[in-house]
């Protein structure tokens, strides 16, 4: 798995409070990672609206958040805070309301971690699945896998 | 799952800041429920020790640490602090220096979530897989599934 | 500075994670127990509805929320994963829409760390200054230093 | 307070977990940035060694950490991920084992908060106060406040 694979890739910025009491990276913080890389993706090219402040009428991004279903980690290689880390973004998977994307943590060239997350988007007040907006669809087919 | 089905089971205190902006505990979250559980076990009863500090000479837990492989989480149903949790453990499987453990997250009767965590453990200095203290491979025993 | 002049005392759980390269609890850690004492008296005896959900017309305390605007700890003696502590909570100063905490942090009887916290209570929305609901403030006045 | 004072700025990702249920950056998060910045600047320009690994005999930062004697936060504006942050640095007060850093977190030129941080420095094994090693004497003395 190499950086070129992924078609988004976000440096991360590691902070003294990651590394644990073996002077490593914890194993829980590169879920942190994968939360923000997906974030990013989902809020600057598909528009999703973490705080339901959206002013315009019928925008279906303003009643939608991403819920994760599913989360895994397979750790190659240890990573310590101050390392200059990145994650790489894809998307496996698109269906009606779900989508599995593949994320990978590097340093340098080196693979320290990596992981799928299924987010389901659901409707912010009753948390019922709900067809993924137009917007998000489009910006996840950006970085769909081959 | 049900809670009796394991034969560890840590009660888990929520804080303010395990809540996101969604309001309900991160997914991230779960997993520092998922090590605290699995390191309480093995401090109590299997005697690891995680400063390296053990006086004894000759004692093979103190050269020896835990390092995470795979960590994975299903979430099921969501919870918020200030609920009051549990989390079950129990050991899937055991070989010669690595174990996989089985983890779940309750409120009250109702199942949060569930996963599993590989641990290898590893001399603390070169971080070589190394065999699994006897007093830890005790203790991975008495949780054994059957 | 003792637990006994604390009149809400509440156990805290040290997590893995808690503990930094150095083998201690990591500074920043004591400031999520000391936000964790302050919402959990908030919530159990003041009835504050951190989510907004309260279904009471005309209940002051769905609209308000406590916003931190300074808070301070002195840090005496360390403590790790997985030592048991607790952490105590008193009022030092109530005014009309903030209000003033000392915290402190015990592992059994020997003090780790204590500090003040300052909460603004504001209007949810407009994240304004406003009244500390009745409800709040009648918890707040029963764990008043004297 | 401005971002020209300080003459160390480190730019801060922001990360989902961040925000709390309040949709803010939570108060806890802004003490991991100061740690952050501080142990990047003591690393990077004072060879601070974390991992007590230096090979060199006779090193003296070999055998010397910082810990946390106390810490404060003024909470000025509000920030939320995925705001782009900064943190600056300055000494206000250096003595024989202890300093005393200024730290503040800007939005862009929006002040968000400032607080101050003192770090006493250790032996690494008896954890008694020890002289400031020469080379991160220097260096706090670079972005000392004039």
């Amino acid at each position: 798995m190499k950086r070129d694979e992924f078609r988004f890739v976000l440096p991360i910025q590691t902070r003294w409070i990651d590394n644990d009491v073996y002077g490593h990276v914890n194993n829980v913080v590169y879920y942190a990672y994968f939360d923000t890389v997906i974030n990013r993706w989902l809020i600057d090219e598909g528009g999703l609206d973490i705080f339901g402040k959206a002013p315009l009428e019928g925008d279906d991004r303003r009643d939608v958040i991403g819920v994760c279903a599913e989360s895994q980690c397979t750790y190659v290689h240890s990573a310590s805070f101050p390392d200059d880390l990145a994650a790489g973004l894809r998307v496996a998977k698109i269906g009606t309301s779900s989508v599995t994307y593949e994320v990978a943590v590097f340093h340098g060239e080196t693979l320290c971690a990596h992981g799928r997350f299924v987010h389901v988007f659901v409707d912010r007040r009753t948390r019922k699945p709900t067809p993924i907006p137009k917007a998000i669809r489009d910006a996840l087919d950006r970085i769909a896998s081959r």
